[in-house]
């Protein structure tokens, strides 16, 4: 019994640090979450037009779900079921692959089911900008906190943590924008470990959104059950069978996660990164040498005889996909983001087309590229290896070499604001026409002092 | 590569294998169907007056869901959107944990998932009764061949099967009501791969019954996106990183559990427990040895001096509750289990009331009882070892013993037609008039010549 009366002060300190958190947003923080809210609304409506979540909304929000409802999609303005919506939201968000991630404590993309909960709530509310923005920090520092609790083994067993975690995530923002008191939400977080799922053997398939989409709408179910009274067992986070042990084992000390919370805001340290490519993470580096090689040395692509990309040992579990057949399968192949890099000059979304990927052109070029693992460079004790290095060899007998540690958009290589700008106005305009893209990109810049969010979240649907 | 091409030949291989037992209901599973449906229909109308489930669905099918939708409660009638009504009915169907089960396969609760998604979505579409059988049978069966895969280590490790499981067989359910193709259902099944959670250790709390809610949910979940086109990975369910690797290991073969898929219906061999009493099902060969004992003696809880029980060594890590403080620990607690039945002459759903729990006689009583791993009879191959041996030892010297293999209300001991109509009135009547319930019975009878399972729905709505 002691184990579990252990784990239960346990879980009721980590409430208590996620409270105390949210009622103590430094200026940083709350300038560096606005950058990711940005980012998140830009590559949702992006992906609100998106055929598969299309589909995916056609069937969900569809006849069998009824009609006026409490939830708003963004993009479409469509009203359905909360949950769903905040489903939908979810997967919207993450279809392109082009949503901000953080690879060292969670290794997962922490903005989105955060910020799909957090968005759909606070329009169906009508609450504050900083609400928002406490609710948006506090969600990705409890998924850093957990992930720094389970990983690297969760993420290396297969787990998919952007989902596994992003259920704790969803669930923190909708009880802070809810308002619980500490009580519920410590049973917030026992309830979601009912609902961590999602396995990475789905990446390149339709799967890994919607894997997102589930641990958004769960989040929020785990958050309202609490808040209706319901409660769940001591001892599911950290007891001998609860979530630490169940998904990964507990090496690390869960106290220890749990003191560093918010001190400093994980937002800040280690920080996320904002992709510059519509793809894993894991190419980013690779690709970034590349595309900064050919333009740097004004080579086109017919000039290569060769790209190697030498890469860290956890990257070929990820990037499972040699001879990707679709635009999602290239997503997660090394070899089809350096190749097409190469071959049409840029990776944007574009390139992440079933056309694309099968033109020949591009299926050709992949023949010169060869991928080997980089076994000389150690592996960190946290987080992945995502360095890569890229070798050039040029028809005349030229070889261009350049690596990176860290791919660009990262804490280490941030984004300027223009850059922010250009890829939020390259994401919204797939959906919203220019001038209201414009108008959003100014609202969202005021998030912090927006009293009702409704204003940005009516913002993004398309006029 | 090789690895996911035989695990996508196997996944198509279940998914043909599920169909073409669609297609071949035989009169024996038929009818053993029925008594499970019944018993469902029971189970669900007890539980949907339940306040937890109200306090559930007073928060989910509330107004911020929105209004009319396509889903309807047992018992109460109230509309909301489907997949929440589903979570719900798999809600009322769990929370007394009076629900048949299964524990040599699955070692789940495998009837409340499936029916929940299979009535819910039947009462939308005004399916056949003929339908509904067939869509249970498959989804029960699903849960049982993907058991023998994972289990026993995949329970015995702490997951809920009854929830992780249960979202295959919730989405089986729904896919063969709403008539998707092979391709369809394949995919439905690796979208349920993206959706398996539940933990063990959420045991004696409003989790559990809240997991198998989300394992219903979800399921619908699955099949509805993969009959809109959405489509998943090969390999998510017996790839090298896939549901069975993540959740069990690899050590049974997926190949021949699927050769076994209707051959006999699992419904058939090994067949489901019918609950006696609505606690954990570990409890049940002891509590009927006890009550046996007792009546057949004439024996008054007052003459016990000491009350012991040998067990399996599965049970203790299942019935966690040495000193139950609720009415849904009692349910997990031998001791209470027990000492309730020689203490009250009956368990019903009556004496997990917290008040019955905490009554001080019953607590004094529960001194007298001893709990003891029983490491003498071998623990078997498959499922967990659930026997039970009693002694009483009375204050006249008297000692009283008694040992059963396996529950009444199993395959081995099972129901009489009387005892299963007895069970149902005892608990449609905690939510319909006697009346209303008789003839609700009379129309469950009837569930495979009824052409439109609305009329049966509808007769679970409190008039």
């Amino acid at each position: 019994m002691s184990t579990v009366v252990n784990a239960a002060a346990l879980e009721a300190e980590f409430a208590r640090a996620i409270l105390a958190a949210s009622r103590n947003v430094t200026p940083a923080a709350q300038e560096t979450a606005c950058r990711h809210i940005i980012d998140f609304a830009g590559v949702a409506l992006a992906g609100s037009v998106h055929p598969r979540v299309r589909l995916a909304a056609g069937t969900l929000a569809g006849p069998l779900s009824g009609g006026t409802a409490g939830g708003r999609l963004i993009g479409s303005g469509e009203r359905t079921e909360l949950d769903t919506a905040v489903m939908l939201n979810a997967m919207a968000g993450h279809i392109h692959d082009f949503d901000d991630d953080e690879v060292l404590l969670s290794i997962a993309h922490t903005t989105v089911p955060v910020m799909a909960a957090a968005w759909t709530l606070a329009d169906a509310l009508g609450a504050s900008g900083r609400q928002v923005v406490a609710a948006y920090i506090c969600g990705v520092e409890t998924m850093m906190r957990l992930g720094q609790i389970v990983n690297p083994r969760h993420y290396r067993d297969g787990w998919h943590s952007s989902a596994t975690l992003g259920v704790f995530g969803a669930a923190v923002a909708a009880a802070i924008l809810q308002g619980l008191d500490e009580e519920a939400l410590l049973h917030a977080l026992r309830f979601a470990t009912s609902m961590s799922a999602g396995i990475r053997a789905s990446f390149g398939s339709d799967g890994k959104a919607l894997q997102l989409g589930l641990a958004a709408r769960n989040g929020i179910v785990a958050a309202r059950v609490a808040r209706a009274g319901l409660r769940c067992s001591a001892g599911t986070l950290f007891g001998e069978q609860g979530y630490a042990a169940m998904y990964g084992g507990s090496a690390q000390d869960p106290a220890a996660a749990i003191r560093a919370f918010g001190a400093p805001s994980g937002l800040l340290e280690p920080g996320l990164t904002i992709k510059r490519y519509p793809c894993c993470t894991a190419t980013h580096t690779a690709v970034d040498a590349v595309l900064g090689l050919m333009r740097e040395h004004d080579i086109e692509a017919d000039r290569i005889a060769a790209l190697e990309v030498d890469v860290g040992v956890d990257l070929p579990p990820i990037l499972i996909y040699d001879r990707p057949r679709s635009g999602l399968e290239g997503k997660f192949s090394m070899k089809y983001c350096v190749a097409a890099a190469a071959r049409y000059g840029r990776l944007g979304i574009a390139e992440f087309e079933d056309d694309r990927v099968a033109e020949a052109g591009v299926q050709a070029f992949m023949d010169r590229v060869d991928i080997r693992v980089d076994h000389a460079t150690p592996r960190p004790a946290v987080g992945l290896a995502d360095h890569a290095k890229v070798t050039l060899r040029l028809a005349d007998g030229n070889v261009l070499q350049r690596q990176y540690a860290h791919p660009s958009g990262s804490r280490q290589r941030p984004f300027t604001a223009d850059q922010l700008q250009e890829k939020f106005l390259a994401c919204a305009t797939d959906c919203l026409p220019r001038a209201q893209a414009r108008d959003t990109w100014t609202r969202l810049l005021a998030l912090p002092a927006t009293a009702d969010f409704r204003t940005i979240a009516q913002a993004c649907v398309a006029a």
